[in-house]
């Protein structure tokens, strides 16, 4: 379609170094707005759904396999790059690259107050570190038709490892970052959007028992260790909790959000709500 | 306590070679009914939860951290080796190693007329394969209280990965394997425990409407690829779906199992039953 090609083949090339840059450092994903996908599979999900990509990597091997069918769905926006194949295991994070890498713009940042429509159901992550829990968070709340996620303090979303471990469901779920909780919480009231606190120990009501029938809702995960900090959980309209049998340790933070966010959506999912 | 101290220096040890060869080969596991454990919160799982251990090693730096806490559980059974840290980084097949390793004896076979008890809430993996899906399953199971994990032609329950994943809620969790479905029907049937299909597709009650409250029950969860074969669903009394509203690969095998779980559990979690 409207892509040109041309070819790179040295390490020090200025958009090499670039997508690296972008692959290792936050801050700079940050200024460029822009982050990296990485295999056939990723960057395939991100064009079928209109992700903006700027330039795509790939190494003559995979050409042969995959320029057709990536083809179909570029635009005259983005411009796609023939590296070697030994360029492909520089730039690589995988341990068997495919050899498709590309540079991602992010969306253009929404305001909270749209983001947060006053009927959805969404997913604050506060201070959720580890990148493959965030990644399985965000495909369950794309399988379950979650409203939107916030990332507030919790690890980058566009890091290569959350990218990665969200497997094409990043262009399908609204995402938001807002670091700020005192916003984040006074934009949830002004949409009269409830707040529960997802909590391990101490009073709260059952998940499972607890009432959904209100239209807006959030739900806070804390960290992974340490659970929702008090000062959070104090602030939300009720704590809720997953009663436990067995080792409490053994519920991990995804799969914790991952039935917090059935017994959410379950209603709704089944048009019973 | 009981324990007596030897010093391994050499990689050819008889010792050391039984550990890799156990790590690496399922065969010989299932042959020596051994497998092995790396790191330290595993291994004191193991003790604390009254596995067979049978042989600890432990570098010497890993010695004067851990000796104390690990003594407390250490019973005349089991030998302790010190070895050098670069003998634990070879052993090692975490990339941080803690420098603390152990040969675990399996648990004596039970009958699956035993394993099965006719009132209990079971979960069969049938063709299964991710290690990271199976330990995160029993993860879940040991939260949840679930009466005990069947693996079915899935992956091996003892591989060092999938022991890793479970982070020790193997040794919490009642586990037993067997590979012949005519058996498994047949026992769950003269136990009166009742089969559900866990499908992503065709008629299928729905989780969360369905019914749950006869007193034996086990859900049947297929391969991360290919589902659950037609020929195992058709043989259960009924077929369950997880209602999806986004994308349907979107929810992995592992959190489907949690939320089946989640909902056979949680009216007994609950003491509502």
């Amino acid at each position: 379609m409207g892509c040109s090609y041309s070819r790179i083949t040295a390490k020090d090339n200025s958009l090499i170094k670039f997508y690296r840059k972008l692959s290792g450092n936050k801050k700079f994903r940050l200024a460029e707005q822009s982050f990296v996908l990485e295999g056939y599979r990723l960057v395939s999900d991100a064009l079928r759904n209109g992700a903006k990509i700027k330039s795509i990597f790939i190494t003559d091997e995979a050409f042969e396999k995959y320029s057709d069918e990536l083809s179909v769905y570029i635009n005259g926006e983005c411009r796609m790059y023939i590296i070697s194949g030994e360029l492909g295991k520089y730039m690589a994070e995988t341990e068997c690259p495919q050899g498709v890498f590309a540079i991602c713009s992010m969306n253009d940042e929404v305001l909270l107050c749209d983001f947060l429509k006053d009927d959805g159901t969404f997913v604050i992550l506060h201070r959720l570190q580890d990148p493959g829990n965030a990644g399985m968070i965000l495909r369950t709340a794309d399988a379950l038709g979650i409203s939107g996620v916030i990332f507030c303090k919790s690890c980058d979303v566009y890091s290569p490892k959350v990218v990665r471990a969200t497997m094409g469901s990043l262009f399908r779920v609204p995402v938001a970052v807002c670091n700020d909780e005192d916003k984040l919480f006074s934009e949830l009231e002004r949409k009269n959007i409830k707040s529960d606190a997802a909590v391990v120990q101490g009073a709260a009501e059952i998940v499972g028992e607890c009432d959904y029938s209100c239209t807006g809702r959030a739900v806070w995960i804390g960290n992974e260790g340490n659970g929702l900090s008090e000062d959070i959980s104090d602030r939300c309209g009720r704590k809720i909790t997953i009663p436990m049998h067995g080792n409490i340790e053994s519920l991990n933070a995804a799969m914790a959000a991952g039935i917090l966010m059935w017994e959410m959506m379950k209603g709704k999912i089944n048009g019973n709500d």
